[in-house]
């Protein structure tokens, strides 16, 4: 089946969201649904209209990857909560490190991911919870890039030919497939999400994986995950549309207590865009630059080396991996 | 024998050339005496003082190692058959690129390309012309930063416990080791070397390999090349102590027209420094970074991604290997 947008000028939130909470409870019915939710706005969005339409039907799980930020799980635990939802987190690190040992590959580091997520994690829950559903925050611009081939986004099944009842015991309902990230910021808002959840800073379905070239482990993510807190902490407010931080591969010959130190690099982005289709870097400061690497360089040892990405999208795409 | 250095405060130029003059005809007499030309400010003095000393006696050689930059050999020989020095080229690239076929060690590449310039081709070179001794631009900082184990020079041999006469056959000349880099100039200067030569930007002695993360092959070194030659193009007249390209070995993912590229990525330093003892990432204007980017990855086709580093030094150096 293909997709289509609904482009801005057509879309009106409430009667979207009228329409979806409709169609939700009648394909679910009485049934039990699972919601795969990572804190996004896709996703986040998914949460609020399968709530409405399924309330205690609906069970969601925050899937603890190892991937995520600091303080994240309990962070957007603590959001829905505040909203009436609840959300159980699952644990699931070992799995994903497990997986993950040896992949260098990014396409097979996102398969990798894709296939713990979708077949070990929620094949075991949807299967524990007797459901027939899993939700998706899957969006127009993931189709597109997963199409074209330019990323392959771990929520994008169908459209891959994976046929996700045969593959994984279940059926996958994506209400936002039609939507680009605008449009489902305005729908999130018209939904009544905090502000912090609508404006959300966009975070890549492999989340720190995406951030780390070469082969992801607990160390490595670990590094990334400290420069990911300190890039954000000091862009937050900028007003751009993305900030990041990468951790190469690539070793580079630094100097630490006047001594030869072969450390590692960190890579920072930070983006103007609107909808991450096109973007172009933000002209920081460089006091502000200054000051993202003499934080990471003190409170991370093993960096000796910090760049900034120049180059827009394209050639650039907005992550690394 | 410790080194000591002479400061600026202490360094008469003319005084100095006179008695280095003096110093190089009394030691190597009436015999042939050889020296390796890279084009650099300090090997172009040490070529003057030894012209001058020893005459028809100096045999001056530059080694094209294959790891040059676009048009550099040509040029050196040029400004030097001005001066009244005749230089003779050797092709060594063969040699070079396959002692460095699988090194990915910085230190171990370094390493290499000491031992085929000193060993096989100045070995050789030596041997041919029956000479005893090798000239070296060596200054005060390689020693320095080759002693503390920041980075191992290339022209560091007896600091590091090598005996050249037992390892190559040959004694070796370091006229300019009590001296860095801003008093060599002064020297360079006082002998009457064009301003091109003794203002001429820092060059690191393994060339392009320095700037070459991972494995150094013909392929890379000529995307290097060309990134080298559009930095210092844009950079040239910016005022900065040094400004060059590198080539990373991790790849990130791009998008090239209107597909997936999972492609090079390029990262620009350009340095403020006095001394390259410490050293502040120039505050280029994004207009100029801007205009690099799109140079660069419009004319290396794989290239994806430009990054500008934004580290001093320390914690980084100012080459990245």
């Amino acid at each position: 089946m293909e997709v289509t947008e609904i482009k801005l000028e057509d879309l009106d939130p409430l009667a979207f969201i009228d329409e979806k909470v409709n169609e939700i409870s009648s394909i679910v019915g009485e049934n039990v649904a699972i919601n795969a939710m990572s804190g996004g706005v896709d996703s986040s969005t998914v949460t609020m209209l399968a709530h409405r339409a399924l309330g205690e039907n609906l069970k969601t799980y925050f899937i603890d990857t190892g991937l995520m930020r600091e303080g994240e799980p309990k962070k957007v635990v603590s959001i829905f909560r505040k909203l009436g939802v609840s959300i159980e987190i699952v644990d699931a690190q070992d799995d994903f490190f497990t997986n993950l040992k040896g992949i260098t590959d990014p396409e097979e580091k996102r398969n990798v991911i894709t296939n713990v997520f979708y077949k070990n994690v929620f094949g075991r829950i949807v299967k524990e919870q007797n459901a027939h559903f899993l939700f998706h925050g899957t969006n127009y611009t993931d189709v597109e890039e997963t199409v074209a081939g330019i990323k392959r986004q771990h929520n994008i099944l169908e459209q891959l030919g994976i046929d996700s009842e045969k593959e994984y015991g279940y059926k996958v309902l994506e209400p936002l497939v039609r939507l680009r990230k605008t449009g489902v910021r305005m729908v999130a808002q018209a939904l009544e999400l905090p502000e912090e959840v609508y404006n959300r800073m966009p975070f890549p379905g492999p989340a720190l994986a995406a951030r780390v070239i070469g082969e992801v482990t607990p160390e490595k993510v670990n590094i990334v995950r400290k420069a990911t807190k300190i890039v954000e902490d000091e862009l937050h407010g900028s007003g751009a549309f993305q900030y990041l931080a990468i951790l190469h591969e690539d070793k580079v010959t630094g100097m630490k207590n006047n001594e030869r130190a072969f450390g590692n690099q960190i890579e920072v982005r930070c983006w103007e865009s609107k909808d991450a289709v096109i973007g172009t870097p933000t002209r920081l400061p460089y006091d502000t630059l200054e000051r993202i690497v003499d934080t990471i360089t003190s409170e991370i040892p093993t960096v000796v080396s910090v760049t900034y990405n120049i180059t827009k999208k394209p050639p650039s795409t907005i992550e690394a991996i």
